[in-house]
């Protein structure tokens, strides 16, 4: 518990390269300013995105890795298979997974889920408040009872998942939808956590609770078992019955 | 099943006995226009007052109820413990439970959570839209995704409640606030159905979706085992370890 | 409500037809056997094998299923994934499915669960003791606090799923496992419930008490909602935010 | 985090001042054992018994605890009602509890639970399996997928609990029983606990995986928030609706 969790920021990296509406926000990637804001939180953090060898999630990078973070939106198809089985095989075996904003539709997250991931959606000028509703979980800690982005994309229900193991944030947007925003969940000995905002011309990363909400998050989603310890051999011989 | 659901519609009925206001809306009683609704649903039904003897919840009428309803506000406290105690165990052995609105701080619904029930609440002119969450629950049948109602009384989070085995709804409020307004309990062989809508000025018991959701919530909280079954003593011998 | 639910029995039947233990026991298949209980329990019942043209789910065969049980276990891999897609798409829009046993390692099963869904087993002489941990629910509805099947594969933890939305059984083993062996899902609108017994070789499926949870199961996971009412796209225009 | 947290074991204590079978294993209390096998975990720990003034939990003592842990059994009406209270308030605002063994009939549990917290018991010669089946939790860290105590008291399903939020262990019986023996809840901002094992006349306490589960408790049931801080009274004045 003394080291340092070491945190990767994978991105998709696309959209920072063409727009300049986006470059202007996140002038070195999305992926630069979450990383910024983890290594100011104290943990080891690196980076990887779509167009490196191997996506940047080599077998080497992802055996030092603890948690995950995934920003991806318009190449989610890009994704190797091969590496998307690669990123589900550790988290399997423990290693955390944040999934952020449009990473709802991400190969990764939906093979995880089953589901489609499917949800609405509205690129208006909506407020969005963010509700906490289990005040006493970890990835609540230091925020208050809510806290509010001035402008993001809209998502609203139905959120095609699976029922959250915990919710955790409820939004609201000044449209009229309601989403759940803050999601865990559990997938062999890994743990899952999604969280909402963060449009990619809209300084959300930018936010320091915002930024708190994913720090939490990776402590939350930190391994305790980092490989699967349970052979699932039957450790008894045949008894009489 | 061919039998009909055997339901008690449970009213404080004190509002409507004192309030011009709340008897133009509700003349003959809140328990009046839920009993009247779900007879038209197929129900068998019957109504208990506070002002009964007993508040009208015998041994003999929990016996011949499969689901209980609950709407109560300012005399909470005039519930004689001995009933509480009543209905719980009736509960535990099976009984559904259907509590609405401001039932949310009754005793029987605070013994049956273990926490305070608290939440935000505000008089005003507030609109309400009731997205569905979990589009396939018994709960949700024959909903659209949302309904709205043009005029609520605002209730908002923290609601203090234990974390819902199913959520079916989640609410939007024009003031900015959100609320998981359709929850899903089980204690004992018992099921519990928490509905949030039904201030005692509006008209909300007369909307068709309304009384379609707590026609509902009856039928997926109507038992399958209405006495304990288990009888908790050791059915084995020891053995020889 | 009134008319029955329409159930389609899959099976592998590679077995049946390959091994004369096996056929000794269900002659002619899994499913035939299983099909005639649920026809006596008042399902409209029929059956589809992996050999027939498109193993037997056509598209026409699933738009007319409102809950499909999945036995499998040789032959997983040869499961073509068009159909296993089809398949989800029809679960996710409502469809009830019932995966019994060696169905854990079926591709639709690990599709929708998103985990390896791996598990300790043995062919021994085990007896098995099946408990019921959740007595309200409709799936334990008829059957007392316990039930034995003498002879039985064992199956043991760790089973690699995500955690269930609701636990209803768990299984001792008498070589000294556990095994969480009845579990309840929700993916999209529909219903998922795994049940743990049923080897091949034993007369697991003739016994009156595993029909019975097969049918509460078929019961409890039928549609509410047969296709997805709710288009994923915003239904508000923007506002003034 | 870099503060020990702060724990407080009470104990009923009178088995072990009564019968020298008990005090034989536990001469200065079963608290006395649980504390120092908590100090050697890092924790700062004081205790805390029943015929103490206030049982010991003065406002106080439950202001400077972070994680009260609760082992009684045939003393649990001598608890007076005003101090149950209090227990109950201060984990509604966020204290850890971790309730072992008999303490599964005490009131502070059964009002957090609103059930009768009923189970099967025999104190017979029993061999208890205690299998993980959530590898990844907290509580599970450092364990293998499975431990045995040679001899403990059975308890047996139906448990008549909530169904636990999350499901860590279940025990295995060699009389044929098995019990879900590790159970995660939360009510307010405070976790709780349920651990099973822990018989008076028998060295439980002192087996150092027993140890190692209940100081995993203890971390995961420390507070994020240890006061409640939201005060439900809304945010926003009303709005045109």
């Amino acid at each position: 518990m003394s080291e340092a969790l070491r945190v990767t920021v994978w991105n998709e990296f696309r959209h920072e390269r063409k727009s300049e509406a986006v470059k202007a926000v996140y002038p070195d990637g999305i992926h630069a300013t979450i990383a910024a804001a983890l290594g100011e939180h104290g943990f080891e953090v690196r980076t990887a995105t779509l167009d490196e060898p191997e996506h940047g999630l080599t077998s080497e990078v992802l055996e030092a890795t603890d948690v995950l973070i995934w920003w991806g939106h318009v190449a989610h198809g890009e994704v190797q298979d091969e590496i998307v089985e690669r990123v589900q095989q550790r988290v399997l075996a423990g290693m955390g997974l944040v999934v952020l904003h449009s990473g709802h539709f991400s190969k990764i997250f939906k093979r995880l889920m089953g589901t489609t991931c499917d949800l609405k959606w509205r690129e208006g000028n909506d407020r969005e408040l963010i509700w906490v509703v289990a005040p006493g979980h970890p990835i609540a800690e230091g925020l208050g009872e809510m806290f509010m982005l001035e402008h993001e994309e809209m998502y609203g229900e139905h959120f095609d998942i699976p029922p959250p193991e915990t919710l955790v944030f409820v939004s609201w947007f000044s449209g009229g939808e309601v989403f759940r925003s803050g999601c865990c969940y559990t997938r062999g000995a890994g743990k899952i956590f999604y969280f909402r905002p963060g449009h990619e011309t809209l300084p959300t990363y930018h936010n320091p609770q915002v930024q708190r909400v994913i720090a939490n998050g990776v402590r939350w989603a930190a391994p305790t078992v980092i490989e699967r310890v349970f052979g699932n051999t039957p450790p008894h011989v045949p008894t009489e019955g």
